[in-house]
């Protein structure tokens, strides 16, 4: 379908939407410039005009008229939709719109829908105490920061998945359309089921360029643009043009025609038992950049190019020239017959405009703790697995951990409102129990030797980081729940997108009227410790360390030692609310040490000292040999049993720590413990042997203000591996149970001396078991064997 | 074009392609399963089977395939030509190319081309002490690892780029196709000069499965792949089959198609100044997953599904079955006809592998250390600002810095063998003088509102860090010098491609053959202080945090203060040799401090006592204020003149560190300070009040070490931010000038009493200046007048 050329809407229809978009125009414009006299209701002057002019204008009639049109159909249809805005930094217009449809006064009364009200929208635009420049928490309606760049496709997605009767309305801008996340978002559509999912409708919104340059697909020949796009699995609609009625008429024909074929679709599939993928259909809109805005500024054209991108006019305090083409500006927009004398919105410009909950930003979906329901999380007893004693069994804790998944998918069969998300490895990273309860999502053909697969499945796997998070996140924002599960190292590839994230959620626990979310929940599994077939480029534990610069209400990270302490931690995290919880927990075959009841109590207090395995009951320890991490935990327990074993008369005390979190001081992060409850665990004064997980200096990163922090010595992954035996790797990393025996040696006051057989004897083991894997390829029987019970 | 089913090859040399795929298939099974009887010289058992069987096998055939084409073309057309093999995981197939090429047994004499080499080749593949199981720098012939995917294509541009006869063939897997970073990457052609630049053959390898799934291109309709990948602006040729005569003619008439087809285009640009992009030929190739290998095991298909993805037969010692098949798929390959009794490969298997160079396993741009020339750097005297006091005059530091690159860019304009590249920030990153000496790449139409934009142009600028980040690394991974400009926040979207190149420096360092590459430079500037545009989600400071957890060799991190000193940390890094320097550097105006040659002095220390600031002339230190940062060291300055003035008998230090690794111990760091020098600048016993640039906790994480530790003070950026001031940013954070004399008051001893009345003052600064935002919404006049001299 090409532009449409023939008039679409009524004279009416065509005035009232011109307004509403003319009025929303204005009120970006006054955002960007005034601090006062918003009508204007005299001549403009210096005065009015804010000191520091930011904000992006380029963007911003674009969207605007993307607002006003969908306005419209959601009347037209009584439709329940919501918008995604990738160009978020456009910010004026999705103020300025949600100030027009009431929304906005609806959570901030003090911005009325009138002239104090307009004064203040002005004033607080990019300003100190006011409101960031881009789409934001703070604006009623967004489920979508859109600073970065990248997501709004997959988060468009997410938000669709298990809403059959939404409409997302995803807008990509053409610089955003370039960045990698955006370029595989469109591939969403092979993932949404036309009868349980509801519909994303993609309007590619090219003005023509980025910052400074041209866009890529704004360049396109128009073949090859059509061709992409179809390649993308869409039906294009192109809407182009500069004259504002030709393009009303056009988008107005085009949503509706989009939004028939999407209707179409829906019914096909849901009542006529149609299967297989739609081509969906999908809008490209083509405007000046800084439409409607200054054509030319000191003679340079503006309107349509790159110059447009921010503040057309700036210099208005030393440019009486400017400061009149500003005014000329804004009165073009004839604000007289938008506004009464109050400045309130004209009825005539709101005659579109949806009433309630319909409103783009008063939509439920965009606030999504409002539909969000608890998740039923089975009672994970009946997952446990059995410890007649500790260390005597082996499970693979994500095997364990799929059990409760699968129930969990059950019980959510008929909510739907729970999905577990991953790059292809859910089954490698042994959840498959999952695919009992429901299927893998997808939508193209599915072969015979195809496994699991389905049209309505709630797992979804797709070859990239970026949609699994985007997905996920748009899932949470709408007020549903998830898990993602990844490769350790490569969840390092959604970093910038989980940072986004933990600043949403900050914000978002500030405003009142923002209902708190389903926390993200990752599992990193295949981690760093067995990437047995992958080696180097397969091993970064860097992703926690990262995640803990972020703010601390927010970031919980969890290292469950055994597959019960997995399970206790799913019980506490599943369910849980505006939270990142990370946690590592491997899938290879790990000994049991705590029966569930100890699991519980071990995630509640975060830090245990497991008296069982210590040597010191009843006296003061030696030395703390604490752990963190499933494959630390098993060196520990290894390196406790040969102390036992060769220096029975030490008191040595062994510490598990889960919730690293509790490492911090209670002052700094909300997990944390005080300093009496750490000195009572760690000793303020004893030596610490510490086996990490990760990065060492993460723990005295996080323990630097502890009493005890300068005898804390640890042991962790310090980048050095390859394609080797489990066991290679700990040693590799002066992570193994020879070397932590060496290291209390080291540094138990007065035990060099009468240690050095031992510390000798562990050494030749380091060499004997060097040699043995070179010549067998596997670790010695003594650690392949070995068990502490 | 569709398949081509007729013959293209004489019989002779289809039997010479099939024979070396044959020796290549047989190589591979081997490297997986074998540790012994390589031939088989006698019938297999389970002494001879790995003990961990670990490899992936589905791509391999299909990488074999490939391999032994590009052989034909590369000899029948004297071809120079590399690989980039996305499906890196199919370690397998590039070790066993590259042993039958000779290249291997040229760096690794012991692995030679006969039985026992070849013994050895099987053994040490993912065995402990020998080499990993994907491509990886180990492997001869390779620039990718392979092994986190998403990057062949951005790679394969960045080797293209001004190396005008080269051809890079690129093999996309179908899992790779899905991430974000390879579905831009397409978009490479774009910025590919066919005058200046060679060529880039995707080739899309489709076997339909990633690890448990069907992969997304390749369920596709036919209909809408090829859309698809015309609307990437390819030509696709599709060489589709599982009979493999007939995938050995398509494949060649494909390759032989494309070639000459990249060749008109060339020859069309270059000798007949046809300008525009051409529409560059690919070839898709679908070929059954695991082909040739199995095609069932335990009655369960495998060859053709995603049960071929890794080892397809295992558990041989306990089933005599598995062995009997594993030897029959061996046999099938008719070793016999491939090899000598001395495990030579045969003359008719080697007739059409090429020689020396033109080698895959040795062409020297993928050992681009070989081709490396010193860039020209300008002397940086020529561009350094005057200094008549320190902190009397403002200069936009990265501006400054924008001429020395113009200079650079001339400089090489002959050489081609440096580029800047940046996602459309270059002239909002004030780096702008560049384009006076070159253009910004771009092949597609040039209206006249453009500005700089070229078809030869130097400058890459895609809303990509992923492409950014993936053409420099290509770039100089085959020898060439460049620079990627960010905004600060937005490196993190790349953050596990760093990841990848640090490993790679890092494996490549300890390998004798391969030659130092030139180092990976950022620019990190827009950073987190002067977000006053965008706000919230564009402060993030943590990239720093997670590239030091990297190799130590690797890392360098500068922080230069000012105009001056950027300039200097340029002349030391732009030459320098496989490093990742990250130098962040504001664009906003910066107060000079130093000259050119204390900056130059201040970079060799990295770290230093800024006699001429402090008041401890001659005497101990009261307390030692630190900077690293420009906005921190102008906040600290600012406290020392405010401690001058209210305290003037305060002997304060003041130091700024530039070279932020010298804070590590030189245990820990090749940059690092010993402790005699680190307590000589910041003392062993006083208080030091530290403004950094980043997240605070990263500088105890760096000294938690030192003697003094405990008596340091870290501000910095602790996660609060908005659309606000740059005063009022740092004021939010507590880093300002009035917190840090308040900072200075609390910690030196005995000081608190006495200076009461300052710390209220202090106090009452803070308070005064969060109303004054608040009402002018731009910082207080003394804040924005404030000078040092």
């Amino acid at each position: 379908m090409a532009t449409a050329q023939t008039a679409h809407l009524s004279d009416d229809d065509l005035a009232t939407l011109d307004r509403y978009w003319r009025a929303a125009n204005y009120l970006a414009v006054g955002q960007i410039y005034l601090l006062a006299n918003p009508l204007p209701a005299e001549p403009l002057s210096v005065e009015h005009i804010k000191p520091r002019l930011l904000g992006h204008w380029g963007t911003t009639p674009g969207l605007n008229l993307i607002y006003a049109h969908l306005n419209r159909v959601i009347r037209a249809r009584d439709l329940d939709a919501i918008h995604v805005t990738g160009p978020g930094h456009g910010g004026p217009a999705t103020l300025a719109c949600c100030w027009l449809d009431g929304s906005y006064s609806d959570v901030y009364p003090d911005v009325s829908r009138d002239a104090e009200g307009m004064t203040r929208l002005f004033r607080q635009f990019s300003f100190p105490g006011g409101v960031p420049s881009h789409v934001a928490p703070e604006t009623p309606g967004s489920i979508h920061e859109g600073g970065e760049l990248g997501y709004a496709l997959s988060h468009a997605y997410g938000a669709a998945f298990d809403n059959p009767g939404l409409v997302v309305a995803a807008i990509v801008g053409d610089g955003e359309a370039e960045t990698g996340p955006l370029a595989t978002g469109w591939h969403g559509n092979k993932f949404l089921d036309p009868v349980h999912d509801g519909a994303v409708l993609p309007i590619l919104h090219l003005n023509g360029y980025k910052i400074a340059n041209p866009a890529v697909l704004s360049r396109l020949p128009h073949e090859e643009l059509d061709q992409l796009l179809r390649g993308y699995g869409h039906e294009p609609v192109f809407v182009e043009g500069d004259d504002p009625a030709t393009v009303h008429h056009a988008m107005a024909a085009a949503l509706d025609h989009c939004l028939d074929r999407i209707a179409g679709h829906q019914r096909a599939a849901r009542e006529d038992g149609v299967s297989g993928r739609p081509r969906w259909p999908m809008i490209v809109l083509r405007t000046p950049k800084g439409w409607t805005g200054p054509a030319t500024v000191d003679g340079k054209p503006v309107e349509g190019t790159w110059r447009a991108h921010q503040v057309p006019l700036s210099g208005l305090r030393e440019s009486p020239g400017h400061l009149r083409q500003l005014e000329e500006w804004m009165r073009s927009y004839r604000p007289e017959e938008l506004f009464d004398e109050q400045g309130r919105p004209l009825p005539e410009v709101l005659a579109q405009v949806p009433a309630g909950d319909r409103r783009l930003g008063s939509n439920p979906h965009t606030n999504g703790g409002r539909l969000l329901r608890s998740l039923p999380v089975p009672a994970i007893r009946d997952y446990a697995v059995k410890v007649p004693e500790p260390g005597a069994t082996l499970h693979e804790p994500t095997r364990i951990l799929g059990g409760l998944l699968r129930d969990l998918m059950r019980r959510t069969e008929k909510s739907r409102d729970f999905r577990l998300f991953g790059p292809d490895e859910t089954a490698s990273n042994r959840l498959q129990d999952v695919y009992d309860a429901t299927g893998k999502g997808w939508q193209d053909e599915i072969l015979s030797t195809d496994e699991h697969l389905a049209r309505d499945g709630r797992v979804l796997e797709m070859l990239s980081e970026h949609n699994c998070q985007g997905w996920l996140e748009g899932y949470l924002l709408t007020g549903r729940h998830g898990l993602f599960s990844s490769y350790e190292a490569f969840i390092h590839i959604v970093t910038s997108m989980a940072n986004q994230h933990a600043k949403w959620l900050k914000v978002s626990r500030e405003l009142p009227w923002r209902m708190p979310l389903s926390s993200l929940n990752y599992l990193l599994t295949s981690h760093v410790w067995r990437q047995d077939h992958n080696g180097f480029s397969h091993q970064d534990p860097g992703f926690i360390d990262h995640m803990v610069n972020k703010d601390p209400q927010t970031i919980r990270v969890y290292l469950p030692p055994d597959a019960n302490t997995l399970l206790a931690v799913a019980g506490k995290t599943l369910d849980s609310r505006d939270l990142i919880n990370i946690v590592a927990a491997g899938k290879q075959p790990c000994f049991d040490w705590l029966s569930l009841d100890d699991a519980v109590n071990h995630v509640e207090r975060g830090v245990s000292v497991w008296d069982w395995a210590g040597s010191d009951t009843g006296r003061e320890p030696d030395v703390v040999l604490a752990a963190a991490g499933d494959v630390p935990t098993q060196e520990v327990m290894a390196a406790a049993s040969l102390l036992r074993a060769h220096l029975p008369d030490l008191a040595v005390r062994v510490v598990n720590v889960v919730d690293l979190m509790r490492l911090l001081p209670h002052t700094e992060h909300p997990s944390g413990l005080n300093d009496h409850g750490f000195d009572a665990v760690f000793t303020a004064d004893k030596p610490v042997i510490f086996a990490y997980h990760g990065y060492p200096w993460l723990i005295h990163r996080l323990t630097y203000r502890r009493n005890g922090h300068a005898n804390i010595h640890v042991r962790g992954y310090k980048e050095q591996g390859t394609t080797t035996t489990p066991f290679d790797m700990v040693v590799l990393n002066d992570m193994d149970r020879y070397r932590l025996v060496m290291d209390v040696i080291d540094r138990v006051p007065g035990l060099a001396l009468r240690a050095i057989g031992v510390r000798q004897l562990m050494k030749d083991k380091r060499n004997e078991h060097r040699s043995y894997i070179r010549e067998h390829g596997q670790d010695m029987p003594e650690i392949r064997e070995w068990t502490w019970a």
